[in-house]
């Protein structure tokens, strides 16, 4: 069987890295795309951070043809994002507007881009979503607007002539809050056993990239939440 | 009574341009912020092109200041906008998604960050959306996962503590098809009769700005449906 190769968009975050890892461990052949080098992956795209959208846009295309060359790839996993607060009165308000947008629709849009041209048919493209944004967020409006943006772009991606390729399944996760070492040291006090472990999910989506118990066509959003370290995957209605 | 006083955002638009005329012939104070002079303004707010999303905030911030100083608006109407089509395999997939961004996004988030700063208690901050957001748009991705950023922005806005004044409304108004010069030209066939008259849309957009029949606290998202020559509003579940 031909090793299965698979692009993790930012892959040097902290759940990227974690997803890096865990695809390693099942000899899958990784891809990062990131602002940053990752050591462990086989392949890096490593971007240039701008302020045009259309530049990112032409330079992952270009290093990706590259990196690529005619060869598709069977999952393309985008775990880039972030988080910033602020409500429509604040100093930060269209600042941290711009900067979730950077974070998880650029991303979210550029991994979908290159699932068009590169993902295999009945390949795999899973994008990052978070729970929160399923509702109004009045005190982090820009994380909740850009992460609804992304909800939609997976509602519109999953229809029949969104470009993608034939067969292909496109989810996002939702997620609470991951147990990541930048949340721990920012809320030291909280409870970390109602927080979603990294090796949890990126198991969960090394599996579904590997073709089992993948989601159904009807299902592209899925909440992530953990209870008392317990994790679970609950579409939305 | 002192002479009431609105903010159009996009006043020089094809319905902003109904909207400021509407506002007029009612014989309200109306600020005009755009890319181009709305003549029929009593005052304009002209910005400056740019790629950059904070750059455009000071901008509009600064100049706002000027045009309004201390006195407050009762009402911001933005109906800036546009329209771009695309899927994922599209050359213009990013150029477009930007596009989107930037008319619609950038706008109603600018409009709110006035909205925090200038517009009265009990006041009206009108944003809007588009039917087509509400579900996948997978032949005009841009365009819809800008409208669903729009949507849940206005969510957001209107719970507690968004930085909204006291007692302010905001709502978003999802059309389908305006009926403007541009769409006559681009779907000359089509039935001119369902869509929506610019005039019956500013219309109403002018009695919800002066407290009239304005949608209850609980409505956010008003669908806006014409059907034989007749337009009707519908909440969103």
């Amino acid at each position: 069987m031909a090793v299965p190769r698979v692009l993790v968009y930012g892959g040097k975050g902290a759940l990227g890295s974690a997803v890096v890892n865990m695809f390693k461990t099942k000899n899958w052949w990784v891809c990062s795309v990131d602002l940053f080098e990752c050591e462990a992956a086989d392949c890096n795209v490593t971007l240039t951070p701008t302020d045009s959208w259309t530049s990112q846009a032409e330079e992952v295309s270009s290093k990706v043809d590259g990196a690529l060359g005619d060869s598709k790839v069977d999952a393309i996993v985008c775990v880039a994002g972030g988080w910033a607060g602020g409500n429509a009165a604040s100093n930060e308000y269209v600042k941290n507007c711009d900067l979730m947008w950077k974070q998880s629709v650029w991303t979210s849009v550029l991994a979908s881009q290159i699932a068009a041209k590169h993902l295999n048919s009945g390949g795999f493209l899973l994008l990052t979503g978070a729970k929160a944004g399923l509702e109004g967020t009045p005190g982090m409006i820009g994380y909740g607007m850009a992460k609804a943006a992304v909800h939609q772009l997976v509602a519109s991606l999953s229809q029949p002539k969104s470009g993608m390729p034939e067969n292909s399944s496109v989810v996002a996760i939702l997620p609470v809050t991951l147990n990541t070492p930048a949340n721990r040291k920012a809320m030291p006090n909280a409870d970390f056993a109602q927080w979603t472990p990294l090796d949890e999910l990126a198991s969960r989506l090394v599996s579904w990239s590997a073709g089992e118990d993948r989601p159904p066509p009807s299902t592209n959003l899925l909440q992530v939440v953990t209870v008392d370290g317990v994790t679970t995957y609950t579409p939305v209605n």
